[in-house]
């Protein structure tokens, strides 16, 4: 779309997503990480064709805008980098969730995903490829950062991204398509397999900056309101929107008979549960004033977004 | 086998490999990691499948015997949980390595792997979930060492186990099949497969207990020698065990025409080679004495295990 018909909100997306873009490019050019010892070309391109596809790059730019929301005048480096390292593990459990074993999809933003593209073999090390890179990218002196924060950005990430969060989310997901949970099965679910990530994209925002306990709390809420309205807007648009429109089949849950809160409760409180979710979301930033207007406008992207 | 039975140097690993085992089970019980968020019951279950299975610890003993050779008086649990952390990851290289579109083997250790005793989706995400916490046990505060040192594992481990490392190793491994690697193609293939991650434990143990960095460097050189050597006596046993011995299948590299540097150069020139990698261990560790008298045992032990 051209650039004249965004609001701004959505042309500030996409100028981070720009930043994001080259970040990861940089984390994934032909460079070795350490030493002479190339990593093997083919895995690499692997790793790029599941990273360097045209992402909205959401979660980066709540770790940016987290970050100058509490630290204006800070370096935006760290920031940029851990974003993209945020990146890598949302596009390392995509890859893996699409593999014939997981969900067998075979379209990813509308191009072959990496099983597809390479192989099944080659897309379960691609995904293992880009975990470790991202704690490798968050560890290393390179960041930017004191070592008690590269640690702290490890550690959040890590709980965020592994068994208690969104890999043990995954598992749910795959038990609820035997045993459907019950509403709290459901929340449980959705907060750790997208919740997670979400809420630790803000969250990395104030741990970069070297923020207070209040202000990281208070941006992980935020990050947890949007990350059930993400998952609630998803669930409306499998029901509602197309598969050219999305660029992934559709209408899989429906046909999967999975259980969603939508599919529990209706599209109509589903559309409430959004309009309270996003005021909850503001309500939270109402302290900053002014200077949230863009976190804020993403709580209502979030929630309104057609794909 | 009965422990009167045993040498010494097989008594201490047994002793390790306990200790270790006691670790594993505490990183791997029913308790969140935190917050009040429990890990799903099968996806722990398929974790536990794949690293509580009798394995010698090979790597966690390096990592212990490291840091005890270089700090003898230091406390000893934290180097116990860095050697379960590193053990997590080996573990999850295995689960992905066995998976159908990999190795596609069904047994580890004469018991089923964990796609077979679960489910190839279960067994991608307890590989993603042990990988995970794995660099979660390295970053937390917890452990009790200071956050630099933290921060140096989590980035060893990361280059160690990611695609510069292990994962790239993988991929080679798998190219290998189709097009054969040259000498120099091998023995990169092998540096990167399993001499990263013995490479790392030994190095392991220098960082955490706060070694100099010439200690640090010798200390990874050793590891390398001994995963060199390791990686020639696991050519000579696919080569000339039985799978009863071995728990798992042999003769495989054979059957699949996979070049090895025991295939290229045969067997009289892989045991010299060996005999020669195990001197140069020796020789690196001549600086600590009698001190280091376990782990020059273990770089005997690597070169002549019969499993």
């Amino acid at each position: 779309m051209a650039a004249r018909n965004l609001i701004p909100f959505e042309a500030a997306l996409m100028a981070r997503a720009d930043q994001v873009e080259a970040r990861l490019r940089a984390l994934l050019d032909d460079r070795p990480l350490s030493g002479e010892i190339a990593r093997p070309r083919r895995l690499l391109a692997a790793m790029r064709h599941g990273v360097l596809n045209g992402g909205k790059r959401l979660r980066p730019f709540l770790v940016l805008e987290s970050a100058a929301l509490l630290a204006p005048d800070h370096d935006e480096a760290p920031a940029l980098t851990v974003a993209a390292a945020l990146e890598c593990v949302h596009c390392y459990s995509l890859i893996h969730d699409d593999l014939p074993a997981m969900d067998d999809d075979d379209l990813r933003r509308g191009q072959p995903t990496v099983h597809k593209a390479f192989d099944e073999a080659t897309a379960i090390l691609a995904g293992d490829g880009l975990l470790t890179l991202a704690f490798d990218t968050l560890a290393d002196e390179a960041l930017g950062l004191p070592a008690d924060r590269r640690a702290s950005l490890v550690l959040a990430l890590a709980r965020a991204a592994g068994s208690g969060g969104m890999v043990g989310g995954q598992m749910l997901d795959i038990e609820a398509e035997t045993s459907a949970p019950d509403e709290a099965g459901i929340i449980r679910l959705q907060a750790m397999k997208t919740g997670a990530l979400i809420r630790f994209a803000c969250e990395a925002g104030a741990v970069l900056t070297g923020a207070s306990a209040s202000d990281r709390e208070r941006l992980a809420e935020f990050g947890s309101a949007i990350g059930l309205a993400f998952q609630l807007a998803d669930d409306l648009l499998d029901l509602t929107a197309d598969a050219g429109t999305m660029g992934k089949a559709t209408g899989k849950d429906a046909a999967a008979g999975k259980a969603t809160l939508v599919a529990l409760h209706g599209e109509a409180w589903a559309r409430r549960q959004l309009s309270g979710l996003v005021e909850q979301a503001h309500a939270l930033l109402e302290p900053y004033g002014e200077q949230a207007a863009l976190l804020k406008a993403a709580a209502h992207f979030v929630a309104i977004r057609s794909n």
